[in-house]
Parts: structure tokens; sequence; C-alpha cells
């Protein structure tokens, strides 16, 4: 089962103050590229899974998606989600995704933002993603990076010319990692890219793009912090068609 | 144009000493998992970029295949090939891999090993290769792993607890990288691996496997000086058919 780290009360409290959180889409760098990466959404019906406080599903609705299921396995961000939702095309569903029933071919877009790292049980839910999608239909998704959950001990060193250094190690062994991140012991799963694409390719996904997330130059200049980014890709975004 | 460093004599002599010059396709380590991405050799009609000393055009006549062109832009390559064929079958022909012109549709499979990342201008001769493969024919090629070619200064260095880090930085930067391996300045282009996805995608080819090598359990306890290559992948090797 996927730890459900988001209803520890000192994981959340650290989450819910993330410019993520308190600015929705906007506050999340990587936004821009992974919405650059959607289809047209008027009409669509929308899966979102590890929906957190609802940012996207209400997204969706103001581009003129037609409906959005939203899941979340945490009882605290469902129902923050809920307090900031008044729209009635918009279901929350609690569930876990590894254990997640979805109709068949009744979504147009299954969409998902750095929740799947945390699942243990990944062929199991790209089939049933697969199979919840119409012919044709959309799956876009962002992860941590393979390169960024693979080391023992996560972290930038510094060269002597000062460069930002990303310690890789353990890159083929996949599997559970425990990283102190706003609590101690938050487990997510480290598979390496070939596994992300093998997988979606054998669930029976045609691959339409992969990006290696970095800052743009604008937004390096906007946010100077972001520099480091650039040195190794923190996110993986995918889309792919069923 | 790609740098031809295989007619740097220093270069060559050292190449010529590897163990997979020596033994052939059994002397590198990454040749059985590549082997597993063929598919019947019997009847095809073969391209291998980047044939070296023909080891691979050899052994796909010996498992059957009715014709194999190998292309290398190394004078020096070539002579050996040459001096250790004796088949009318094989053709070796001298040309730089940028500006090659092959005949439409001429070809069942098209196969590289270690070859592409000398390339600069990648996504011509991938269209290139596209239009030289049949319907349904297929391309298999490795090339060096991008965690691999990225860092500005590769080595492995370790920490306290003696296991072998990998230092990743410029991930992001493409372009070349010179390395003194085996000669100074030797340059080979560094693209991550969305790009080498994007590309095969934007040239019309359908991804069937994506694997980022390193030796197997077995392969260690043959040759324990392997273990490091746990902690990063070397190699990407990608299967795609037209």
């Amino acid at each position: 089962m996927t730890q459900n780290i988001y209803d520890d009360e000192t994981f959340f409290a650290g989450y819910s103050r993330l410019p993520r959180s308190v600015e929705g889409l906007g506050g999340a760098p990587e936004w821009p590229a992974l919405r650059a990466l959607l289809p047209g959404l008027r009409g669509l019906r929308v899966l979102d899974l590890g929906c957190g406080f609802g940012w996207f599903c209400r997204f969706v609705r103001e581009q003129g998606a037609a409906h959005v299921t939203g899941i979340d396995v945490s009882q605290n961000m469902l129902e923050k989600a809920h307090a900031m939702t008044r729209d009635a095309a918009i279901t929350y569903r609690r569930a876990d995704m590894e254990r997640l029933s979805l109709a068949p071919a009744s979504f147009d877009l299954a969409y998902s933002s750095l929740a799947l790292h945390y699942v243990a049980r990944l062929a199991p839910l790209l089939l049933g993603v697969h199979q919840a999608l119409v012919p044709g239909g959309r799956f876009v998704f962002s992860v941590e990076h393979p390169i960024y959950t693979a080391p023992a001990h996560p972290g930038w060193t510094r060269g002597a010319e000062g460069r930002a250094t990303w310690p890789v190690d353990g890159y083929l062994e996949e599997g559970p990692r425990s990283t102190d991140w706003l609590a101690k012991g938050v487990i997510k799963q480290h598979r390496t890219l070939a596994t992300w694409i093998n997988t979606l390719r054998r669930a029976g996904f045609l691959l339409d793009h992969v990006e290696e997330w970095g800052p743009t130059e604008a937004q390096i200049a906007a946010q100077p912090a972001l520099a480091d980014e650039r040195q190794r890709p923190a996110f993986l975004l995918i889309a792919a068609r069923r």
C-alpha cells in the first residue's frame, strides 16, 4: 500500500506552506512545461490521480472540461479540496491508487502531478488507467526524476569551481527510498527512466513526449535560486496516449 | 562534421587493445542485452552504423542475414574490417554519418553500437535511417548514457561508506563534451535521454524498448570490477521500429 504521508500532521503542515500549496499551479515551476503537454480541455472528462487540494481539478473546469474526478488517499488533502471547491462537476474520491477501480473508457484525459512515485505497484495502476481512457485518450503526468530519487544521500555538493553536483548512486537498484522531506521517513519509489517508459508501453500506451524538467532562463532570472536545477532534472514529465 | 577520432593513431592503438576489439562482441559486457533486442536475423538486409572492425556485420551473416552494409568514417577501422572479412554479402563503406545518403526502404534492420554519441546533427541522421528502413523495420542501437556523458568531470568518487558515486552536473546543457579517453580531446555529444526519445519519435519511429544498461549479478561474479557499474548506467540501449 502507498504510504499516506499527507495525513502525517507534521508533513501536512509543511506541505501546506509550500508555494505550490499556497499559490496553486502557478507556484510550481514545472507547471508551464506540464501544461504545455495537455490537450485542449473543452468538453473532456478528466481524471486527476493524486489531486491534493484540487487546484488542477478547478483549473481544467475553468478551461471547459465537462467533468473532473480527483482521487487522493489523504483525508487532509481532500477536506481542503472540498473547502475550496464549489462545482458540482468536480468529484473528489478518497482511494489508494494501488487499489483503484475505474470504469472502462470513462475518461478522455488522465493526469497526475508528483504522485506516482509514491506508488509501489505501478504496472497494475497503469493498466487500469489505460483501460479507463477512451481510445486516443491522453495520459499526462509528472514524477520525481530517477536521477533525483536514486541517491542514498541526495543533496548538492560543490566542487572547486563552485558548480552544484548531484551524487548519483544506486540508480539501477529500484525500490523504496526513505528521505526526510518535511517529515522523517517519507517513502518514495525509485524506478529507472527505462522502467517508466517500458511499463507505459507494456500497459498499451503510445509515448508522445518525454521531458526532463529544468527551469528556463527566464525562470532563473526571476528566481535565481532555481539555477542549480539546470545541473540535473528534478522532474520527469511524460505525455502518452491510449 | 563528426570527429574522426578513430583515425588518430594514439586513440586507435588504445582502442585496438580493448577487450571488445580483441574478442569481438563477446568482449563487450552490454552485448548480451543489446543482442536480446534484435529481431530474428535470417534473410534480413542489415545496416550497421559505425561498424568498426566489422564484428557485428560478420555476426549477423553467421545468423543468416541476407546482406550487411557496414558504414564507418575511419579508414583505420575499415582496413582492419576488410582484412578480417571474406564474405561477398558484407559491404563496407566509408562515410561520415552526418552526410549519409541511404536508398529508401532498403533495409530491414538498422543497428549501431556506441557510435551515435559522436554525431552532432542527430535529427537528419535519424530521419535518413527511418526512410532507409522498410515499414515495420527495426532500429536497435546503443550509446553512452546521458548520465555518463553529462558531467564536466566524469569519474567515480567514494563517500564514507565506500560506495561509488557519479557526479552529475550539466545534464540539461546539451552539446559537445571533451574527455581524455585513450587520447586527449575526444569529442562526444551529450544529449538528454528525453532528446534521444523525442528525436526518434519526431523521425517517425515507434519505441519498443528502452534499457539503461548495468551488469547482471552473474557478470559481476565473473568480473568483480564491473560492480560499480550498477551505481549509474553507462549505456543506453534502444529498440524502435518504423
